[in-house]
């Protein structure tokens, strides 16, 4: 079985992310695009850049309330999102508490056939596992494809978010920890059936996160 | 597949062996016994108290030279080990260095038909692959079962400790990487064929090592 990445990459410019996006393709199954660290009126201009390699590419527009960079307000976000929709990436990432609360977006992200990634992040800790599960299945609603991250302070936390690998049903859990004890779970969810994980092309973006050239040393190892 | 652990003990008094062995076994398959940590005189005071637990038990007796704490000279130690292998352990740990520059003490082990897990430490580093695969090739010559373990500056070291998995033949080998770049080695070497992990009860030993519960808990993961 092939182990998948997928690149996080958040670039500035819309010409960094047309350079970094054709290295991180040839060394990645997948490249998650940070559209959130272009300033707004860079991001259709990107979109037309990347469009040829969309399949491929899961696109982010994370809020500053979700640990992200989008320096608009949230009708703008929704606006760009919409607009991201109508490219019909692999994947939209698309947080919960934004669904949740927007029952017109979803709406429309149906309408379009959107493949959705419904996510949520713990910046601060990991919840119990009664809590992890609950969220699980509220988020489940809006897609197959449920992305829980949380930051572990302990191996235990690690552990708990790769436990949640055995209640994904159908799902496609993406489920790991950030920060120093989540690194373990950043390689065990592949095992445990995670579609990708998310790596870094060089420097890490995110707490723990390994390097593409790193994760794919460790899944090629042989008894 | 069970994924087999082995707690490391190091007490200070033969009593505190005694106790702490008997927690230990509850929760491991197998356990270190740090005979290193007791003053010379209490030593076969605790292989008394030890021996009936002896088919599960891995006695190691480390010089300071090799991070240990015997306090005796090289040759109270060697006579101390030739003690231990009366008692025939599960293995009997002894230093590839120490073997490899004792000539009598291998044929006295050969003779007692002791059970020899030859060990090698680096503590500031690891190796390279060319160097770790010599070592391995070197230390097999005085049993097969085979114990190497660096300390990891980055994840790569890591990764590189692992890879010995793909070289080792027949042998029963232990590799893994010390500190916190080191600590998914202590998990992966058991997909990858160690015959158990070297985990504490309680707070960590050696640096970078997980407690039992936490070994346990990441290996019951399931699908």
């Amino acid at each position: 079985m092939k182990y998948k990445t997928c690149v996080s990459i958040a670039e500035k410019t819309p010409t960094k992310i047309k350079q970094v996006l054709k290295i991180a393709l040839k060394k990645s199954d997948y490249v998650e695009v940070r559209l959130d660290f272009l300033k707004i009126e860079q991001i259709p201009e990107a979109l037309e850049i990347i469009k040829n390699d969309l399949n491929k590419i899961v696109c982010t527009l994370r809020p500053k309330t979700e640990g992200g960079k989008f320096p608009g307000n949230e009708k703008e976000r929704i606006a760009i999102l919409k607009l991201i929709a109508e490219y019909s990436p692999f994947l939209l990432d698309v947080e919960y508490n934004t669904l949740k609360n927007d029952t017109a977006l979803v709406k429309y992200l149906k309408s379009t056939k959107t493949k959705l990634l419904v996510s949520w992040h713990d910046f601060k800790k990991t919840p119990s596992t009664a809590e992890l599960k609950k969220k699980l299945s509220q988020m489940s609603k809006f897609s197959s494809n449920v992305k829980i991250v949380s930051t572990a302070k302990s191996t235990n936390d690690s552990t708990r978010m790769l436990e949640l690998y055995s209640k994904k049903g159908k799902n496609n859990l993406i489920s790991f920890a950030m920060g120093d004890f989540g690194r373990i779970s950043r390689i065990l969810c592949l095992y445990l059936g995670s579609p990708y994980t998310y790596v870094s092309l060089g420097k890490a973006i995110a707490p723990g996160q390994f390097s593409v050239d790193e994760i794919k040393k460790i899944t090629n190892l042989k008894k």
